[in-house]
């Protein structure tokens, strides 16, 4: 099963190998990765989802990231209420008859056709686990020329 | 200066580790890093913003990466016409006033206000750098009691 778990980590060098090693040594599964800024400088955020087969699984993982000099926080979205959401761009080849149903696919996943070329367009969209499967599933029938994803980012409400 | 890079990689185990350590190694700054699947189970994709000092520092880091025996191409989005996007989610607590005031900000940068609770909300944005950057700013004077991001993640036209 998926997690998804954010750490706050202390901006210094190699915290992220310190991580990505911890990860790999213990044979931990990352699916998806996000390290971003934060407002302070010195501190650094990551969203990690994390496959991990059971509960103790999970727990070690938090509390090996909690063993870390670098980590401030560790917080597991599983058993909370929360928002997670992904961006993703994909870049979708079109022949002459398909431009309008790819538009008609878009919309109905609330997301933008940001640039137009001839035989070519980016459909930008943000959801949820769900909303992404369905769009990605949507556009499956047709040639999709490059899948850019962020990684899953999540949010207590 | 930052630059933008992305990497496929052959998703085997260790691979993340391998590329942060690189960086690490090498005192390469990452500044923000999106790690996600594709359509293809084995492969990886990497985004990662690095900063250069310049164009020489660029070239070894784009020539390490390739060395990788993982790695099966690294794209540098410097000199390429390309769109880039990140997705932020920001919890803003608010006063009795303030909220008409944030959902027109969030308006303003085509921002989605996701979930309000009683004294808080959580704004959904997508946008390039100076859209993100115009929004964080124009959020500056409210309370911030949470900023996600996702990094940035690119595409050529």
């Amino acid at each position: 099963m998926r997690h998804t778990i954010s750490v706050l980590v202390e901006n210094k060098f190699g915290v992220l190998a310190r991580v990505a090693g911890l990860f790999s040594a213990r044979g931990y599964n990352i699916a998806s990765l996000a390290v971003s800024e934060t407002l302070t400088p010195d501190i650094s955020y990551m969203t990690i989802v994390v496959e991990a087969k059971d509960e103790r699984v999970l727990e070690q993982i938090k509390k090996q990231l909690n063993k870390l000099i670098d980590v401030i926080s560790v917080t597991d979205f599983t058993k909370k209420e929360h928002l997670d959401r992904e961006l993703v761009l994909v870049k979708v080849r079109y022949g002459a008859k398909e431009k309008t149903k790819l538009e008609s696919i878009a919309k109905k996943f609330s997301a933008t056709v940001v640039k137009c070329k001839a035989d070519c367009l980016i459909i930008q969209a943000v959801g949820d686990q769900l909303q992404i499967k369905g769009l990605l599933e949507a556009l499956g029938h047709y040639t999709i020329q490059e899948l850019i994803r962020t990684g899953r980012i999540a949010l207590t409400y």
